[in-house]
């Protein structure tokens, strides 16, 4: 099995990109794919004296899709761009999977045109596993669509459902709304007409889940539109981090409090493992037909070992074909289209 | 000098709104106007033997708008509502400034039309001062203003840099814009275009701050719509109480991290205090003709302490009429109106 990945991606790139994938390939067995600059790869392999032992292919591709380009003129204007080739890697069937920490518009769209969407889903979305007090939870959408209907959260509400399912092995996940209310009418237009397609469609939805709340575990799947979830999960990051730089500079004050700290500096360890984004890995982008791990622009090379180790687990239990499949077995969810309006869609979750 | 009380609002009410509430008052040495359940009130002020000290009086309301309700429609049916009493007292000069920690919405809808908005405001917003790796920052509008236009946004940053300004004395406050990325073109429609119009405004505006950033300190003032700003400090809220259960269960693991914990416990001390929302008190509503501090709905009695100690100083130093100063010095701030459009805004804040 391969795994193809875009090397010219992120603020790292490519040289934590390419160590965390060997690390991740060699320690699990399978091949890579690395798609960019081939000049700029190879001068990367020589830094491993074990690379040879990982089955590698390079795939040259002179063009990048900057972070400051609108993504749609981008992939227009640059066909040989990294992303859009490692993503027709995948599509064509030479690799299992590919990672991108780069563009994330960008790499949303290159694995929309060229995997296609799922039957009945209008939108994909960036699904992140986030950490709670009781176990994991999933939060969608994480960046990929920054304006949204209500029909698309519902979408992605089933889809989240499905994941949570094959991920946690939860029959009916609960289902919950990110808003700043639990109340039903505490919100904007759109969590509110969301709210009541929810309410009356086939999953476990457990009304809005309060922002404070989204780390207590209540709900299994929280659902959003990209740009509040982008932020929601951005916030949360740059505060973990300077929550850590805080108590760092408490516990370095005096030496009893250093001492304290060298005691207890495994059990720190422990919790900043517990709190890092990047042991979780990458998002996974639900809705098209193939498998496609988002990294974090700022992915460091555990970040992307993690996420590409992901994208491997994913592909060798066929995640692709179980999603597609399980979407077809919610009532009346895969008819819905494109053009679909708020009463068609009552009409698809068989509402009202 | 006395400060209102909603003694009604809030999740822990009316025992720590009180308490809170008392203990400010007799520190700093002003009197109180006690707004609920006069029965109520007085059953809790008869658990404290020193309330006598304090210049007490109460204001016997029947009503409370509770949280479930929506509020204009609230506010309309009871017009002998805590919030709305408490609003009056303040709007016709027998307090200085009001507190709630009740229904955000009730509360807002309250103060604007008890105090009225300040010339040139289409839109109060709620400002709530959020730590940062060098010192605060200015959140706003944290959740008063669910759905917002660019112009509106605009007015949040004008009043922003007014409120950082006094809070803080910094003459050219950096004004930033909270998104899901740096680059201009990274956001909504809204934020797009409130990029365009503060790019070319007279504010020192350091252009998109993504939330990753947002407590690294690098802007003073962060613009938002109420509905992102309520997510992003619940979130992070939600995710510092997280983050402590976290730490605390691994330093009880072991003897040596339980030994090293009760030796740092003193830098814990410090270090909770710098993140716990209830250390910063309240959201100062920006934009009316008075002062009204809105608390958390979940305030502890120490939150309200803060939140009522800040309103009295707040009134001390005349707050609201210097607020309503330096925002008719902002050039061409004080025509705008409620119908303004994109092409006025541009006018008004001299823009293109």
């Amino acid at each position: 099995m391969y795994i193809a990945i875009d090397t010219a991606g992120g603020d790292y790139a490519p040289r934590s990109v390419i160590h965390g994938a060997l690390v991740a390939a060699r320690h699990l067995g399978f091949g890579l794919i690395l798609v960019g600059k081939q000049k700029q790869i190879e001068s990367e392999l020589g830094r491993y004296r074990d690379s040879g032992k990982v089955d590698l292919r390079i795939l040259d591709t002179p063009e990048v899709v900057e972070m400051s380009e609108a993504p749609a003129t981008a992939l227009r204007q640059k066909p040989k761009a990294s992303i859009r080739i490692v993503a027709d890697v995948v599509a064509r069937g030479d690799a299992s999977a590919f990672f991108s920490s780069g563009h994330t518009g960008a790499t949303f769209l290159a694995a929309r045109s060229s995997f296609g969407l799922l039957p009945g889903v209008d939108r994909a979305a960036l699904a992140t596993v986030i950490p709670t007090l009781r176990h994991g939870a999933i939060l969608l959408d994480s960046g990929a669509n920054i304006e949204c209907r209500p029909q698309h959260l519902v979408q992605f509400a089933a889809m989240g459902n499905v994941y949570a399912n094959l991920l946690f092995g939860m029959s009916e996940p609960k289902v919950g709304l990110l808003s700043i209310g639990e109340e039903a009418t505490k919100g904007n237009e759109l969590i509110c007409e969301t709210h009541r397609l929810l309410k009356s469609s086939d999953l476990n939805f457990i009304g809005n889940v309060e922002a404070a709340d989204a780390y207590k575990g209540y709900a299994d799947v929280i659902v959003c539109d990209g740009f509040t979830g982008n932020i929601a999960l951005k916030i949360s990051e740059g505060l973990v981090e300077v929550v850590e730089e805080l108590l760092h500079e408490e516990l370095k004050r005096t030496f009893t409090t250093r001492f304290g700290y060298l005691l207890s500096r495994r059990a720190f360890r422990r919790f900043s493992r517990r709190v890092d984004y990047s042991e979780y890995g990458g998002a996974l982008l639900l809705g098209v037909k193939g498998l496609c791990i988002v990294g974090h622009g700022r992915s460091s090379s555990k970040a992307v070992r993690n996420a590409v180790a992901m994208a491997y687990h994913f592909a060798s239990q066929g995640f692709a074909e179980k999603i597609s499949k399980e979407m077809n077995l919610i009532p009346g969810y895969h008819s819905s289209k494109s053009s679909l309006d708020t009463d068609q869609a009552r009409q698809v979750l068989r509402i009202g």
